[in-house]
Order: structure tokens, then sequence, then C-alpha cells
């Protein structure tokens, strides 16, 4: 169990992996076994694996975006959830686990985003599109479901550490998502490009020059004023006041290029060594350049077919589902009933065990003999679908069992669930606040004032 | 000044005020006499009065609405609109001013808002409409500049304070601004309905019954099961899910008047004297519920008329104006030029003051002998436009005389300037802070969690 369990991961603030996995679930209610091999079935995979550092939250402020009207069931559900992620393996000592409201910082950077995102962007989303034709018990024509996508990309981007990839394991219908958070992150980016602070140490003088000149009105690729010297911090911060505009006038690509022209021609005039190092054209900028917030990457995970008992897709709408608390008795009465290969009609007939739903569940839980078994049967019509079902229920509920135990274990300790959100939200924050700083500091410019102003803000909130 | 003045209004924070003022402006560059006598004037009136406690705000994010795309003069504008109110006479111990950005929870709350407010009433805003029309330099088909009104509310209803009117003073052009903040709140307060924790009470028994007996399936008016006993805080959690749920399905408005008929059919039956409070019949509701935000109120102010010197409305991007901190010889130089009555073409022709710019500018800055003399002279070609200018501008720079003066002695002063900023920052977030628990309480339920949180983080934050 997680409380009692041997942590052999790193702390998790120590930012010694390289990539970094962040994602979550809305809490709508308990858990089924769908969702545990859509989705959580990877993320404990991904946080037993020491490359990886993982955050996955509640979105609890996402289930508002459709559940405004009624949120009664939202708070009760976050503590549902953090159940759920305990019960299949999520380790609060290997991941942190965390409730999107408890860090107002996303709040904070989907504004800061929002100002960014073109409208035809969101509109254009398919989902968003879905929803508002098929949901009819919801008004979804609302500023905060427009604006979905929006907020799934702070929750992402909040995350960022520089150098460290951002990736989010998704299913294949939710890479546009992945893709819409970069554009939106590319755009954020280029509106607030920040130059790198060493670009005031004299050795790169030259390379300051260089950029320079590109805003002088007379710029001939390769002028420049001869021995570098140091630059003030200050003017740095001017340069890139420049550059943002520049860069907003005549596109990224166009300065990046017109920059790598004047640091070519200028290196084959005067042969300096120091230019040798710069070997692309583009790089005196890529090298000064710092991207605020890293692009978040789709991972694609690929995830068994888990149909409902039904045979439709596995829903909570649909009462198609086993949930991860399943009782002995209910799993043996729901798949008494599941539907099988509808062209065996008869014991007598054989069947085709690759469209029935009972053989999708034994590849999950049966071992190999058993599927061996329930594929000759059901072809040789030599086993019928009632003992079929029942060996598949006796695995289910063999596999099932730890996990329901451990469901049990954290259920009577809602307090102790409390904790590990708290924390768990507490290590997700330090983060988020990081990220922030920077943020801050390259919509506004340095963020001195807020910074000196924490202090005697924090002595009024502990009083 | 500000810095030494005497304060005779009471500490902003004790809450002794009946009504709270809130309003800011945008930091796009210095200010002009045209803000003075549209907003400033009014704002010193406002803060002078005890009957008020002022909140004044540099909206840096909203800048970033339209300036996305070049930030790098939003932090030092930040500063200059500073020392603009603090030279007008804003005075920090009798107004709280800050800076938007610097209260993190006005994110957090538009965030909130943002998913009750229909795209509709953004998109029908007469100003988006105008702007999206007629703004060609800048892209403003972005989320972030539909959702302004949505932003604006939040700075606004964040200052809540139960029982205490919020009043926006507004010029007739922005009373509308105004009316979709009310409909933004009132929609979130209709969706949020808080039942009073004094329900719980046992003498408040038999209103909690009447409320509960409206959702049962057989509901008689008046119906009741007799002696009231004391209720948990539970059980008010229950019945307020209940209320939200059918207020939703029903509308508010058929829901009060259901339950007024049952109270006063059951007063009538049992005749019980307790129910004679209650006078208005929807009052068991009114009663025992909270309104978490509170709707803002329009305060229109009348402002005089203060045409630029080209005689078009006063506007920097006109190049009409006179600033704060315009030099005597430039005031002189841009009045002498001023236009006046176009029908007046030479020193002989009379003049109609009504329609003349300097006479307007007269009524603002010269004592009543002058006004007099300046309209019969004008009226009679007594006098030339020429010396009814320098008359005016010698008045004009007598009156802008000691604004100049404490503009120029706190443009010295920056780290003064910005310590206002933080000190107002911090005592207006107290209040934002407060304000945001009982909205978290609201939409999530009791928010223990994240207040037993806040210790370990502030740890944190403050190492």
């Amino acid at each position: 169990m997680a409380n009692g369990s041997e942590s052999k991961k790193k702390p998790l603030t120590e930012g010694a992996r390289g990539k970094r996995v962040i994602s979550g679930m809305r809490p709508t209610g308990r858990l089924h076994i769908g969702h545990y091999f859509g989705a959580l079935q990877n993320w404990v995979r991904l946080q037993n694996d020491p490359s990886y550092d993982c955050f996955y939250f509640i979105a609890d402020w996402h289930a508002l975006t459709s559940d405004y009207a009624d949120t009664s069931g939202v708070a009760k559900n976050v503590i549902e959830i953090a159940t759920d992620y305990l019960a299949v393996g999520l380790d609060p000592k290997k991941s942190v686990i965390f409730q999107q409201s408890q860090i107002p910082e996303h709040a904070e950077l989907h504004l800061l985003l929002s100002m960014v995102t073109p409208l035809g962007w969101l509109e254009r989303v398919p989902t968003y599109k879905e929803a508002l034709e098929n949901v009819k018990d919801k008004d979804l024509h609302t500023y905060g479901f427009l604006g979905y996508p929006c907020l799934q990309a702070a929750d992402i981007v909040i995350y960022s550490d520089e150098g460290k990839t951002l990736v989010v394991p998704v299913g294949e219908d939710q890479i546009s998502h992945v893709e819409l958070s970069r554009e939106i992150v590319k755009k954020f980016n280029f509106h607030n490009i920040v130059l790198d602070p060493r670009l005031a140490l004299p050795g790169n003088g030259m390379y300051f020059e260089i950029i320079s000149d590109s805003f002088s009105e007379h710029f001939k690729p390769g002028s420049g004023r001869g021995v570098p010297y140091e630059r003030s911090a200050d003017e740095i911060v001017r340069l890139q006041a420049q550059v943002r505009k520049r860069v907003a006038e005549v596109g990224i690509k166009n300065w990046i290029e017109h920059l790598g022209k004047s640091l070519a021609a200028r290196a084959a005039r005067q042969q300096l060594k120091d230019f040798a190092d710069f070997k692309q054209n583009n790089s005196a900028f890529s090298e000064f350049h710092k991207e605020i917030l890293v692009e978040p990457q789709a991972m694609l995970t690929q995830t068994p077919r888990v149909p409902g008992l039904d045979g439709r897709k596995m829903s909570k709408s649909y009462g198609n589902t086993i949930m991860l608390t399943e009782s002995d008795a209910d799993i043996r009465a729901k798949t008494k009933v599941m539907v099988t290969d509808p062209a065996r009609k008869r014991r007598s007939d054989p069947g085709n065990p690759d469209v029935c739903p009972v053989y999708d569940w034994h590849k999950l839980f049966s071992p190999s003999e058993t599927l061996k078994w329930s594929a000759e049967g059901c072809r040789t019509a030599g086993i019928g679908c009632i003992e079929c079902k029942a060996a598949m229920a006796d695995n289910l509920i063999k596999w099932i069992a730890p996990i329901r135990e451990r469901r049990l274990h954290y259920q009577g300790q809602e307090k102790l669930v409390r904790r590990f959100i708290q924390e768990g939200s507490v290590q997700a924050r330090i983060v988020a606040q990081q990220t922030m700083v920077r943020v801050r500091d390259a919509v506004f410019g340095k963020d001195r004032v807020r910074r000196r102003n924490l202090r005697p803000l924090i002595k009024h909130q502990a009083g």
C-alpha cells in the first residue's frame, strides 16, 4: 500500500529525472475497470519507471465547465477518485498526486494564456462542437466551456521545467488536445521571448551586438563595433523589448534568418574563433533565447480494448461497467448476463472469440491456459458461454481483489486520503509557483515587487 | 502629500463604512487632465467621504487583453499610473491602492465566473463588437479579449462584503459593463445558493421543514411533522444540494413562490406566532439564503466636458492632451494653438463660448470673474482668442502646479511608490482571500482541506 510501501525512486522535487509526466481526471464519480486499462495502468507503469517524474491530478475545476449548475457531487468525488488512485497503486511517495483547485496558479496561467489564444482555435476543437451538438441536458454555451483547452494547457505547462521533456500520456482521441496545448504555448512563448541573462557577459558581447545591430536603420549584415564589453541587466531588458517588437512585426522565422545571415557574414569576414561554436546559422538567437514554457508532447499509449458489459464503450452513463469497488457477487451477477458473440445463439453453435466482449475480458484477467481453453472451446462449441463467463469472472475477481482491498482500506481512512492530497498539492504548488515566477517575469518584467511582497502577506495568512 | 497627510478616516479593513467603491484603470501610460475630470476627481471625492471605503487598482492584466503581443510598456506604466494616482491626491492611508496582478485571487474568481457566463452575453457587448470592427493594428479575436467583462466582474465582486453595497463609479458609457457584471454575479449566486447555517438552530426547525418538505413527492402546502429540533451541519449541506437542484430545474422564482405558499398555508392553519415575523411570502427562503457575491451597482457620476486641444475627445492617440506632468511652457505652447469657436474667424467677429473648447476649459480652471470676462468678451468681440487662451492657460497652470509638484516628488521616489502599491495590494489581497474562502465553500463545499493546507505551504514560500 502507498502508505507503507518502499520507495525506490528519488524524491520528486530533486528533478533528477529527464521527463515529466502530467495527467489528470475529472472527479465525476468512482472509477471502473475501463479507467484502469485506459489510463491508470499506464500511470502506475510510468510512476515505477525511474526516467519519469509523474504529476497526477484531480481536475475539479474542469468538472465545473459542464457541472456548474450542480456542483454538489464534485467535493465528494474528489475523495472518491483520490481513493481509487491509491487503490490501483498510485503511490504518493513516487508520484505527485494533487487537486487542481488547490493550485490557484493554474487559474493565473490560464488567464495569461487566454490573452494569446485565438478564439477560432477553441471554436474548432472537434470535441467542443460535438458536445454542443450532443449534450442536451446541460447548457454548454458558456465562456468557461469554450476555454476548456486553454485551462488544460495551463494544467500541463505550469509543470514546465527548463530542459525537461513534458509528456502527456493520451489515447489516440486526445492527441489533438495536446497539439492545441502545444500551439497555445508556442504562441505564448513567441509573444514573450526572453533573452538569456548570460548575454550580458563580456564573452557574449558580440552576440549582443549582432542582435542589437539588427534594429539599426542601416543594418548591414556583418557590421559590428568591435570590442565586446559587459552589458547591464537593463540593456538586456531593453534589447529584449526590441526583439519582441520586431518579431511581432516580421515573424520569428524571418527575424532569425536575418540574424543568422548577419552572424555568418561576420564570422566569415572576421574569422573569429568564438563563432566557430555556433554551428547553425540561427544559433546566435537560439543560444540566447529562453523558452518560458515547455511545449508538451503527447505520449501515445496502446491500451487494450475494454468493452462494456453490453459490448458498447464502457461508460457510467450506459450502466455497463464493473467498478473498482465491485463485490464478488455483483461481478458474478453482472458478467453472467454479459453480451457475447451474437452469432452464437445456441449452446451447440460454434462462436468467434474475436468478436466476443467476454473474450476481450479474458485477455485482461485470465492466464494463458484459460485463454486457450476459452478460445478453443468457443470455436468448437466445446464449452458454453455460461462456463466461459464464470471462468472469466473467477479471474476478474482474483485480479480485482487486491485493488478492492486497498480501496476498502483507504475508504475507511478519509483523513489519510485527504492528507495525501494536501501533501501532494503542496509539492505541486511549489513547482507551479516557480513556473509562475518565470512567467510573470517574462510578461511583466522582473517581478521584484511581488517577491518582496510575499513576506508581510504570509504573516497575515498564517495569523 | 499622501505620505505625510493626516488621516481622518478610520482604518479601511475595519469595515465600518457602509459602501465600498471599486474602480481601476489600465496602465497604458501617463494620465492627462481628461482622466482627472473623467474619473480621478471623483475617486478623490469618494475617498474623502466617510461613508465609502475605496479600492482603486491598476488593471495590468486587463492591459494584456489587447497588448499581449507587446507587454514591454506594462510594467513601466504601472509605476507611472500609480505616481499619477498619488499626484492627484489619492492617499494610501484613505484608499486601498493596488495592482491587479498582485491579487491572483482575481484570476481564480474569473475562472469560476467563466463557468457560468453565457458566451452570448460576452459576444453581444457593444464595445466588444466595436473594438473588433475598429481596431486594425492588433488581433483582438482572442479568448482573453472576449472574456474582458468576466475578468472585470471578478475584479469588482471579489471585494464583496456581506451587507455592504458595492458601487462602481462610472460614466454613462460604462453603465452596461456594470450591468453585465450584475448579471454574471446573479447567475453565479443562482447556481451556488448557500443556506444560512443558522437554519440548523432548533428555533428555525420549522423553516428547515418547510424547505425540506418541498422536495417530498407528495408535498402538500402546510404539511409538517410538528416539533422542530436541531439539525446537523451535514443536514444543511444536503438540503442545500437539494435546493440547488430544484432551483436549477424549476427556476428560482417558481421555487420561492412555491415555498411562500407553503409557509403562508402553514402559518394560517397553525397560527404560529413564529411565522408572524415573516412578513413577506418568500421570506422563509430569503431569510436563510446567503448571496455569496454582492451584485455591484453603477454609480453614475456627472463629469464635466473636457474636449481635447483640437475639440475632439481628449485621447493620447489623438495627441490632443495636456498631461498631468505638462510643463508651463508646454501648456502655453499647446493652448496657444487650441481650437476655438470655428465661426469666429476674425478678431472683430463675435464668438460663441458655448461651442468653444477654450471656454470649456475656463469652466474647469478659472475663477468666476474670469469666466464672465471670457464669455462677455467673446460674445462682444471685446477680447481676442489669444488673450482668452492666455488667461485660461494662466489658471490651468495655477491649477496643475500642486498636482505636478506632487508628481515630481513621487517620480523621484519610485521605491516609495512601489511600497505603496505593495502595501495596498497586501490590504486588498486579505479582503480578496476572505471572499474566495466563501466562494470556494459555496462551489466545492466546506473548504477544510485547503485551510489546513495553508500552513505547510506558507513555510515553504517563506523559506
